[in-house]
């Protein structure tokens, strides 16, 4: 029997989660974990991946009707995907020391059936396993998908790409350089120095939506009709969703990713979208997408990537953002995604024992 | 030389066009017309077609690199189509009498090129011409090629079309209901008279967006994930259209056809979008139109229509709203679409003299 601590959704947040107070989002809290039977393995999850999508999961307006996975529960550890090692196998598919794809949750162990475990293959090149959380991972994925097949997008297209110091949005600015090879695509990020890193990404240009002259400068990197975008890859919503509405070019489109903006506001969205009028003036066309519906083709992106890893085209330095630290530190880690602390993909290295 | 009024845009609004107070959106005018010139024609323009779309044209905001037409002007009459009257011709295309398309504006006589007008075909069935100008003229084109083209609707829709006592709105109930058969068409509209009338048009339910009830009608028109909404026809924007983000089915289409209710509030629009994650977590497509671009198809509709008509399929009637007025009303039978106060297109007919 195993003693595990698990961060426990205690509250669903209608505002910026929280660690105190009356209604604290999440409480520690200690389990004792049952020995693995016949087919079952233990596991801790050792890399977790951190995610401005798990703010869904956990609001009390998720809805299984409505929302793409089954919502958060309170009472249990908040859902999170990780890289996971085995502990101790009763199952002929995986040894002590292996490590596998867990959706564990924020628990320091977990007792799982071997069949809802994937093995993490080796990478070659010396390159870290916790890229299949990030660059290699999912994000990779709904970057490339939500690029190429949902946007469409080709060489002669102005793309505007926001989060672009994000995980995906760092991505993103990769596919439309040096995969595709846009005609000009321009960052949007919270930094001088995040700009310059996208910059360095491939980008022709990086924008700082923090600075007082982000909507001239926005304006006039599109400028004009041969120069509005014809695509907008949005991980972000709010204003600059809003914003990105008047500099769109005719018949553009719009991929919704996300918004972040308006995850911490879900009850009281003061900043709405007034521009909708371009929409239908400039025939916009937007399109919503989760990249659960790609899954099934999660190896033309791999492969894509791998050439371009091959190719020198993928940089990878600087895209992720490891926190170390001890398993009580997680929320605090993942709450850096709201509050712009991270560059690429927030990753939360769980010391070891 | 004729005498004619004309309607001048003195100022462009910010919010609902007024006849009073210091700045006037119209002004009422008087100028002398040239004799037409070889090739040109005298019209008059008697009965004109009032269409939520010229407050865009009135903008301050409209943009000749974002609106789909030229924006209207200061000084000049106010832009309006309308059927016209030949009554003296120097061109050997058109005499005395005959009825014409003409985009004159606002104004009681036009002096045009023969180029600029288009014949009004005789209509069978003792039809007014008037239709001309809705079912059968850029108003139906709207509700088929939104519908059909932009909406993918099939049988198997359940279909929600707001503005649907209005003139596009009327169509689209028919075309998915008697021309497509879809499973399920849902109507919004603003009255519990106008939801009876839709109702009588095909509408298997229509619900009045002003009773207090609205929201949860709605939710119980809608309730679950085999009854959401497949399609949403968007005549009017804001807070319907937020609600609706609500409703949809996954991978849900949504047509951007309308948003009069930001047109008179473009400077300070108090309600926003708020459930833009449901674009996302549903996987909608938001795809805005103008007609303009299905021009070159405008046959294929019009044919449509015609064996709608013979076969019985086509309610013509109570889809006009014609306000027969003096020249000096114009401007206030216009303001009734802001107002709520028709039902189907809103036709002025200006009085002979």
């Amino acid at each position: 029997m195993v003693k595990s601590r698990q961060w426990i959704l205690a509250n669903k947040p209608t505002a910026l989660p929280t660690l105190t107070g009356d209604t604290p989002t999440f409480k520690l809290s200690e389990t004792d974990l049952p020995d693995p039977k016949e087919g079952e393995v233990l596991v801790k999850p050792t890399y977790i991946s951190n995610d401005p999508a798990q703010r869904g999961w956990i609001s009390p307006e998720a809805h299984p009707d409505r929302l793409y996975v089954a919502p958060a529960k309170t009472g249990e550890p908040m859902p999170a995907r990780a890289l996971a090692e085995v502990i101790e196998s009763k199952s002929n598919d995986y040894k002590k020391g292996d490590w596998v794809f867990a959706s564990a949750g924020w628990t320091e162990y977990a007792v799982l059936p071997a069949k809802a475990l994937q093995p993490v293959p080796e990478l070659e090149g010396g390159l870290s396993k916790t890229l299949y959380l990030g660059a290699l991972g999912g994000t990779g994925l709904t970057a490339y998908f939500g690029m190429l097949d949902v946007g469409q997008v080709t060489k002669d297209d102005i793309v505007v790409i926001s989060g672009a110091a994000g995980a995906t949005g760092s991505m993103c600015v990769q596919i439309a350089k040096k995969l595709v090879g846009c005609k000009k695509v321009i960052g949007i990020a919270g930094s001088e120095e995040k700009c310059r890193w996208v910059e360095g990404l491939g980008a022709d240009l990086c924008l700082n939506y923090k600075s007082s002259s982000f909507a001239e400068d926005l304006r006039k990197a599109t400028p004009g009709p041969d120069e509005f975008a014809n695509v907008y890859y949005d991980n972000v919503g709010g204003e600059i969703l809003d914003l990105m509405f008047t500099r769109m070019a005719r018949h553009g489109r719009v991929v919704a990713c996300g918004a972040i903006a308006n995850y911490n506001s879900m009850s009281d969205r003061a900043t709405g979208l007034k521009n909708w009028f371009e929409v239908i003036q400039m025939r916009l066309q937007i399109r919503g997408f989760i990249v659960i519906d790609y899954l099934h083709r999660a190896n033309e992106a791999r492969e894509a990537f791998q050439k371009m890893l091959k190719e020198g085209k993928l940089q990878i330095e600087g895209g992720e953002h490891v926190v170390k630290g001890d398993f009580e530190e997680i929320p605090k880690t993942w709450l850096k995604l709201f509050e712009g602390g991270n560059q690429g993909k927030l990753v939360t290295e769980v010391a070891r024992l």
